[in-house]
């Protein structure tokens, strides 16, 4: 079988690594950036058609989408955002039980990253005055091209239509065959095209709106952001957060105050973040509103190894480096601490943060067997990163990227410095102290006072944090005229000898100044929770009525459910006590009193993904009082002293038993599930 | 000394009482609406003098503000946003510290209030498009005046310049005594004045931008919610929400499903809101964007008593109810049980979230003596609401309010209901089954489909849905005329008799719809832990730089922190191992094994709110290995078996055990803090 598949998919591979030689060739060669662009635009679409059509061979695997979504709509895991007002796309409410697991899941994620590694959670404001995003680049580059129907105003991104409308084209019997050719040579540009070449695109092949056949817009670059004014006057022009990560970036110097001024340090942030999708799609993978968690981590750029590293250095991982994806080849199983030491992955922080978010996503139910982690190619990759891998899980709308993590170097840093003129660096403490020459101007403030009055002070502090270039050319003018100007703001003033002194001296220094790296893991919280949920979407053999899902007990919504065999009153004392010593325990759980069979309701708790059930029925009525408790995915169940099932449950729940280990501690009980589960 | 401040107090408290009264009568008179506002805008003002009054003879309790800012600015609790780049007032960043107490204010408020009454908690949008928002009366009645600098454009809130202007006047030796004696009565007018009256003013005193002595323009209306576009097109205007409440309410079909159609039960969100405040000021207090905790409880609006009352019936609480603050009289204490009784609390439910408001707020750390409950009085509730509670917390701001709890009546789902055409209602079952006559118009799909083509399924549809009222005229004109005239959208259509048949009959039913009442608390988080922060700012005595932050285990950062008496080499594994068995054991903690005195170290970590401190000593070294306990608020320690010490902190942070009792089972340690912690 697999080898079947693998003849099907040998000659696409084989035409990936041609064009994949074909772009090595051409970087080698220095070849100009348009041959490269064009190269590569093939090289993608390649890479697309073979993963296409893995993704296709692999489809016998896939779940029923729809059934699941009927699942998740019905039990309200989540649903579109005020629906009965007609619905916004891109926006969606998380309900009682989507919004217990998404809870559980930023818990986990804090407990595993936050309180394990000691790092800096902070909570930053999303409204983002424009010149923050200006520094970090988004005003300018987060964007996508778009077109208008000209009559009816419908938004379409522009690439997207053109593909869609070559397409059509291609199975159109009445284009003929060389407009065909011609297309089809196109297609692999698409993703490089300005947006003049898409304007020209558009009008060469007389592209209309899909709907109405309408005429459409030139495209127009349109930014991603969602803009707002802040204040009254309207004169601050505000953006709602694209990214968690500038918060924590602005509060650089603080941070590192707070750790005491010592690298390495790692701050955290979850929170929301707004994208203004051209035209929102795949339900919550690609969303207006979304909650992301953050880490970045601040080291010292020539010290990226990691003191935890050895942690995770014999974890298997699937990584699909860049050079498997130009030559072809599927990923590969690597222990991580091979793929570091071979170079693969860039630096052991890189690694050891790999490692910790496939731990993690394990942790929260991701199948092992639909995880890899792909290697951004360079051209695909950030410019100011060194090396970017994302946590990509596989799903019916193919594979995912969940996680991304990136060596983002001292990009951010950087920009934020040069913008607000704020010094953003460490102290790293010198091996040896060094003599370093120091040149200064100091001002005599009497004469400058006497001279320039109320500019006195600015021109003071202009000289005090002169360069010493401009020390050294001061220096020479008064020697040789007796005078020299300079320009503070926008004023020129003319220095004479007595109004400063030039010192040379040289001192010693036990520090340097370093502008910290980041590495970055960066969590799509929605895409995670949408991946757990296909991956752990079941439904009972033979009953195809019976959906369900298997969520770990530490994602799931509720840990427990608490059943009386029936509405018998005397039952009622013992959930109400049940309960009562359950919610003592912080275990939530979930009192289904309803009328319907057993068999019935444990289908309902099953589908709200209750890993436990405690049925009270007439044997614990009886001293000593007993109650049995199911396990959902085997749907085994045990009988146990009432007073023992709070603990059992909160030593499941919270991993510290296994099932395996309470049915070997206590008998099986058999006869409800027989008799009464149909 | 109480009593002399009751002296001093006694004169405005008579004039409150006088106008109190004179506003009741003319109520009871059903005077003009004019000269009810104008003698409540006159009680509003002398309310406010005796308030003030009563504040300032109480200010010698009051903590040192500046101190206490510079501590939690110091310590990264919290600070402006953006700060390098010139800040952007009313937005706040929570550091390290403040996350982590705002993120222990939620833990605990989900346990307190989700868990153990089982609510339903739902994560819905921020971005909300406006029809929304007109439905919800937010677009109409959400604003301020703001009046402009026509030079450089500043803002200011009109009523707040107009009192301001006042104030000064009120001071100004140039001005005579006429114009203050009218002044003087016009400052209690400006809370009830319109627009127009407000640019009177403005004009008539010669009102000035206050920094720029500019000319100012007319009073404009501005509304406090943050839009944008939602989409490409720009069509879809939005907004920020100003509230969490309205994403339950759009749900309420969905929750009530999701609850089985069983009323009542509650909902809850936690989650920002924002709200784009003319000029933010008062720190945390008014601020454009925030965290919101809000329950939206909906019960049958006859049925508003409440099964577990009983549980806080017994509790005290200070009430400060709008009949005492007509008649000048302080807040009184009341048994909870005994104000529903006496109905100043309008229902039992409205009581037993008070007592659960008053129970969580102790819990947080807010001092019981700067708690009180505030009814609204009739002229200040939001028109549909019938009682109305504000928790409000003692600060040097004066009394803020934290927490509201209101009855909301059905105000909330009419308004949806009526925008959308939505039923928000429950069905409520009959004690006896009732019979009801029903008119019901069917109609003949053949004779329909013939004549109106296309348009007969519409037809069919809307006859369906007709009134009793309209049955009965169709019935009437048919007989009459042979043919009857509808109006399906926009287009008229003759019926004839052949096509319709009037159906009458009685019918049994079983339930009535009912549309539910809605009790809300709804908790301001930001304001929450500002007042924690007021009410545990302490300073030790004897040694005025050494504040801290007596803050309970449960909200404190950290539980815990681990330091070596030295940085001897020996220490190193002990403090290694105690913090992976704190970790293991999921108590947040901080190693400080920085330089600097262990008095130093402690005072450090007293400054973050550390309750418990374990100092690893020469004694740990030797076995049986032990360490130091010590308590922040007593500063004393014990000293314990250090593998003891992990579970110890753990009973204590959780609440399962008190410091008293750890006092009692181990040895009191008192050498190290004589010595070392000066």
């Amino acid at each position: 079988m697999d080898h079947e598949v693998e003849e099907m998919l040998a000659p696409l591979r084989v035409a990936v690594k041609e064009q994949g030689d074909i772009v090595k060739k051409l970087k080698e060669d220095k070849a100009p950036d348009i041959d490269i662009q064009k190269a590569v635009s093939e090289l993608k679409h390649r890479k697309k058609t073979l993963e296409d059509k893995e993704l296709e061979l692999g489809a016998k695997d896939n779940i029923d989408r729809g059934k699941m979504e009927d699942l998740l709509k019905q039990k309200f895991f989540y649903d579109q955002s005020f629906s009965i007002y007609g619905g916004v796309n891109g926006l969606y409410d998380f309900g009682p039980m989507g919004c217990a697991v998404k809870a559980n899941i930023l818990q986990t994620w804090r407990n595993f990253f936050v309180l394990e590694e000691q790092m800096l959670e902070v909570d930053c404001s999303m409204l983002t005055p424009e010149p923050v995003l200006v520094a970090s680049g988004h005003v300018e580059r987060f964007q996508d091209y778009m077109v208008k129907d000209l009559k009816n105003g419908d938004c379409y991104r522009a690439d997207h239509l053109i593909e869609a409308t070559f397409e059509k084209m291609l199975t159109d019997k009445k284009v003929d065959a060389d407009t065909k050719t011609e297309i089809r040579n196109l297609m692999p540009l698409i993703d490089g095209m300005s947006k003049e070449d898409m304007g020209k695109t558009i009008v060469k092949y007389n592209m209309k709106s899909p709907l109405t056949n309408n005429d459409l817009s030139e495209p127009m670059e349109f930014n991603l952001m969602f803009s707002t004014a802040i204040g009254p006057t309207g004169h601050i022009k505000g953006f709602l957060r694209p990214e968690t990560a500038q918060g924590i970036f602005v509060n650089f110097k603080r941070l590192l105050n707070f750790n005491q001024g010592k690298l390495p340090f790692a701050a955290a942030q979850i929170g929301n973040a707004f994208r203004n999708e051209i035209s929102p799609r795949s339900g919550l993978l690609r969303v207006r509103e979304f909650t992301m968690a953050e880490i970045e981590h601040f080291c010292d750029p020539n010290q990226k190894d990691h003191p935890k590293f050895s942690n995770v250095a014999d974890l298997d991982v699937v990584l699909y480096s860049a050079c498997n994806q130009m030559d072809g080849k599927s990923p590969q199983v690597w222990k991580l601490g091979e793929a570091v030491k071979q170079k693969l992955i860039a630096n052991e922080t890189l690694g050891y943060f790999m490692g910790r978010i496939q731990m993690f996503m394990l942790k929260c139910g991701i199948d092992r067997k639909k995880l890899r982690f792909r290697q951004h190619m360079s051209n695909e990759m950030a410019h100011y990163a060194c090396d970017c891998w994302d946590a990509e899980c596989k799903t019916t709308y193919g594979w995912v990227e969940c996680v991304g993590c990136a060596d983002r170097s001292c990009y951010d840093l950087n920009q934020h410095s040069k913008a607000t003129g704020t010094k953003l660096v460490a102290e790293k403490k010198l091996q040896e102290p060094k003599e370093v020459d120091v040149v200064e101007c100091t001002s005599n403030k009497g004469s400058l006072g006497k001279v320039f009055k109320k500019d006195a002070k600015a021109i003071g502090e202009y000289l005090a944090a002169l360069s010493v270039e401009d020390c050294d050319r001061i220096e020479k003018e008064l020697s040789t005229n007796g005078e020299s100007q300079i320009t503070v703001g926008t004023q020129t003033f003319t220095l004479k000898s007595d109004m400063v002194t030039i010192k040379r001296y040289t001192k010693k220094v036990h520090v340097e100044e370093i502008v910290p790296s980041v590495i970055e893991p960066s969590f799509g919280v929605g895409r995670v929770m949408y991946s757990v949920f296909e991956h752990n979407f079941k439904i009972r053999e033979g009953d195809e009525q019976r959906s369900f899902l298997s969520l770990p007990a530490i994602i799931a919504p509720y840990k427990c459910s608490v059943l009386p065999l029936s509405n018998k009153d005397s039952f009622v004392p013992f959930v109400q006590e049940l309960s009562k010593a359950l919610t003592f325990n912080d275990i939530s759980h979930r009192v289904d009193d309803s009328s319907g069979s057993i068999g019935k309701r444990y289908a309902r708790t099953d589908a709200i993904a209750i890993p436990y059930g405690v049925t009270i029925d007439f044997d614990s009525l009886n001293a000593p009082h007993t109650a049995t408790l199911r396990e959902r995915d085997s749907m085994k169940q045990i009988r146990a002293p009432l007073e023992e099932i709070p603990l059992i449950v909160k030593a499941l729940s919270i991993g510290q038993r296994t099932w395996e280990d309470v049915l070997n501690n206590y008998p099986l009980f058999e006869q409800q599930e027989a008799t009464k589960e149909k």
